[in-house]
């Protein structure tokens, strides 16, 4: 097949690979447009980023919050790391974290370890790390090992799951029992704000020390939002930053963005838009009798499907494969983004 | 002052801070907007990508090189330099070198030490690295010490001299003495290029194993496209680039430019015009009477000025402060870039 | 209690917390002090340190190895493990692993995760770490997970298990398969030989591209050598050793450890000795009706004692704690070493 | 020459290459085998190492100071550094510096920027420190660059001068202005305390925040004893120590030797041997019309040779080469030690 013609059917499929496959959203690109030609001073160190900051500031009831900006997910899971373990401390994360899977060592590339607990669904059990920590701390050879300087979770997980505002409670009061600041990555946070029935935007700035607000996957040409609570926590930030390479020369382009998402409501919008394609997915699937295998209630949806269908399906839709489950069944994920029309949705049932 | 005075009064100043306080040229940015709905793969596995690194190819001369892109300069000195380098093996520059002086010990953090040359207006000497590489290996205690696994220069230079083609083939061939990888930092490559008597992109290519070809600072919105005539120096770059926090989700952006910038001599044409307006702008000092204090041919100019005179200009325009030269007066820089124009020169020379 | 009254005491007890609460072994202090004024050169360059080597390369059937001197285990573990893996790599154990649990983070400092395998006894199961490899590199997104570089094993475990031959050839085969270099540490490694029906010197040297024969825990006053048979896999070696702080400047005394543990059988002497008195042990337990918790064959035994026994007995023996086991009982490790004598062990059946 | 030959002749040599060719000073391994067989706790947690301690803070006059004993001088200096220095941050040193120069890049293996001042002499110039400081405060680009989190000097240097009470005092202050910690490396620490004329043990303490105590080059078979008045600053030294591997586990030798040799002022004993030999040594050239390159004061001496004098005297005296200077010369350097006799100097001269 030429080059042209992959080309063609390319773009004749529905996409659900991914929810960065395609650029930012209209409004965030007008921004960009409407500003390019403004000069400013680099670095973050603009007007643009201020105004972006004091919309965060309000968005999170936080008037104190250090706010800075990076490119993508796992610097920023890297950079906020760093930044708050000290030498040879590490941070617990549940087995599916993406810190301890999918970002190629990077938090041991800084030096630190990455101590896991078990997933449950992409989920930390309070009790679970409550229990980790007391053990840790009534076993007399400690010192001799890697001593929990953080707790990172996921909001939504990996595998789309969301802690209820109790749970969240929970995890941040087991925290603040051993001094052990959390850290939460919401590369998705508002698919996950969208989808819960009781946590919001100021629940996890009140409930945890540093957060970032995710961007990329939210519309964004590019960028995440760290918010922390607790500057004091991280005092060489932006030097730390800098050694990461995490700075951005035109940074200006990052508050440009968060400011349009954090106008008219816009993230919020986008993140309605992915849970609500996702409903009308998942119930595209389950009227055909296939049932999701993890229970999500975010725009990540997993289903464990017949290699038949798939294989039928393949032609006119895109999706992640996520390996065999049995002989004849495997297990897949489809992703809702800022832009999946309830046409997509459409076309996808007619095909199933 | 309000914040609106200031503004006002910013936007009506002229700017020659830096390189990189406006956006992405007008070319780069509609190329952005034209293709920021079409969905691709991420991470740069995608045709934009690969389209990209064909033109780059072309242009160098090297059919076979590898071309990976990445978002700023820091990121991409660092993660290359630790892609290069072996475990306890340090990389030789000069003392002004950018690895050595503004990246916040980005090289270091990574484990590896910046070992010195003495700098000759950014420039390192061939016999200098020459002699030291002799002395190195002659010392019994060599192996106690930081072994160099790399030598770092800029084209051009931090103090925007630029080397001769006689200059970087005697640099090349000491390292090729010594079996030592040349990696040349071209974050302004073409202004570079665009000032220089006999070096081609090819020479580039030719003389060296790796080097990027700026963009951030060349008129993209930011991307540098690192371009490895060795590919085998580097057979981890990909999960070394991921572990740095350096591969882009949505990485078709930094295709989509750097076509762009390889399109109808787009990076030249920036080149060009930086280096034509760094010229008028130096005419217009040196017709005051205040000749340069580097001997700059590219885009950056450097200058020592009265202090009265400098307090005289600020109001009306902007530039950096390298600080103070004797009582009276101090040095200064003036940068040109993809939009500077004649009238922007013009205004300059009008205030002196 | 007086210093004095708790040290009387102290020095009554039998002592069985581990296997370095002695000095050196009579013989080794011996040769220790017999070339303590002779002169040579330092960092382990003097004709100690070859004789020793030669002992060793003969004993492990290795003529061509390279050996190396390090001063203690986790220096040794951290070197080796940082000089075989390239940057980002991680190295395979088993979650009970020492470089895993006890060594504060020390492969994680040096840039590098430890991927864990499910431990069954301390020991790593053949076919888990077959499917582990294979499931790694039948997944799509192994770019972005940390690549293993590595397979660390330790003989004996942690936990004072041993391999079979027939398992150790069956990890050698699964790391071959994926061209993955084995290490095995040999912290009590004269133990588990002494132990092992079918594992000789031989077959470790065979069955391993590294591995360290541990002195500190049999007999020497510090010291473990490394024995590489396929010295291409770390280069750079010396000047990571260097790096680390792992060359000791007096080097010879490592060599001359060494040279007197292989003369005269005395390193297996050792072994055998900590093995039967572990025995002894063991039946001493077992007549009382207190059967060991993990069926170890080599100088360290666990059992699940009464808390009531545990106080009755503390202050006449010492042991180390590992935790409680339900409401009346907790595990304690028992180690017995080259010091221990069967009047120890009768000493201690009288107070059971 | 067979092997034994070569023996021979060694032997028959009188060796002045370093001050640690011998190993342990007699009284020293007299208390190594005094105690060898009594059982002790490992990892320095025993009344040895207690009663050691005990003896330094008395010698510092600093009873609160925190005491460590590691094994060697590149482990003290990279884990102390390490332990003091927040991530991205630097330690200033003289450009002839160990750490600078013959640990193998330890320093920046641990991700930190050796920052470089001149050496005179191998001393730092106190202005000099305080106009760095000054300058890189007053830079408004200093975020960017390696911030300075530790200052290191070498008492004695590395080329045998040492700093006059009133230097010490200046460098403390401009370290105090800039609340910046000194580091003080004493591998050579005795040496130094003989040869000043007013710097004495308590001011060393006195006047920076850590220093360490060479033993391994002051007549210990090994070990170095780190001394930190201020504790704060290194809250999780031991982690940091335990992840180095720079915990020995038969930890109590450390405190057996440094307690021999703060007993019956050992110490400071073999400081003064190693002194006025040297003082012979020098007057041996100097009578011969060989002055002494640098104006060392302790036991290590400098001299630029004639070749052809340094031909004919090298089968019988063995030195450190430095390399050449000019055509007919060489810097060669010439070390005494606590076991240099004054029959070693009269040799010498016998043979000048």
């Amino acid at each position: 097949m030429s080059d042209l013609l992959f080309l063609e059917n390319f773009l004749a499929m529905t996409h659900f690979d991914c929810d960065y496959m395609s650029g930012a959203h209209p409004e965030v690109l007008e921004a960009i447009c409407r500003y390019n030609s403004i000069q400013t001073s680099g670095y973050g160190d603009d007007s643009f980023c201020d105004n972006a900051k004091k919309l965060i500031r309000e968005a999170c009831g936080a008037p104190d919050a250090d706010v800075q900006f990076l490119a993508g997910g796992t610097q920023t899971n890297s950079t906020v790391i760093d930044a708050i373990l000290g030498r040879t401390q590490g941070v617990i994360a549940v087995e599916t974290g993406h810190i301890n899977v999918h970002e190629a060592g990077a938090i041991e590339l800084c030096g630190h370890k990455v101590i896991t607990l078990p997933s449950h669904d992409g989920k930390m059990c309070p009790s679970e790390l409550s229990a980790y920590l007391r053990n840790f701390f009534a076993d007399e050879t400690w010192p001799c090992m890697v001593c929990p300087g953080a707790v990172y979770i996921s909001f939504p997980t990996e595998l789309g799951t969301i802690y209820t505002l109790q749970e969240l409670e929970s995890i941040h009061n087991v925290c603040k029992d051993y001094g052990i600041p959390l850290f939460i990555d919401g590369a998705r946070l508002g698919f996950g704000l969208a989808a819960s029935e009781d946590v919001t935007l100021k629940d996890i700035a009140r409930l945890c020390e540093v957060f970032y607000i995710g961007g990329t996957k939210m519309g964004a040409l590019f960028g995440e939002a760290v918010v922390c609570t607790e500057p004091a926590l991280m005092p060489a930030l932006r030097s730390i930053m800098k050694a990461h390479g995490a700075i951005l020369a035109k940074g200006r382009f990052l508050g440009i963005q968060f400011a349009q998402l954090f106008t008219d409501d816009l993230y919020m919008r986008i993140g309605r838009n992915g849970v609500e394609r996702a409903k009308e997915l998942r119930r595209a699937f389950e009227e055909k009798g296939y049932a999701c295998t993890i229970d999500s209630p975010t725009n990540q949806q997993f289903f464990t499907l017949p290699n038949e269908l798939i294989d039928r399906i393949l032609p006119d839709v895109s999706f992640e494969y996520w390996g065999p489950r049995g002989e004849s069944e495997s297990m897949v994920r489809f992703v809702t983004s800022w832009e999946t029309t309830p046409e997509d949705i459409a076309a996808l049932r007619r095909i199933l």
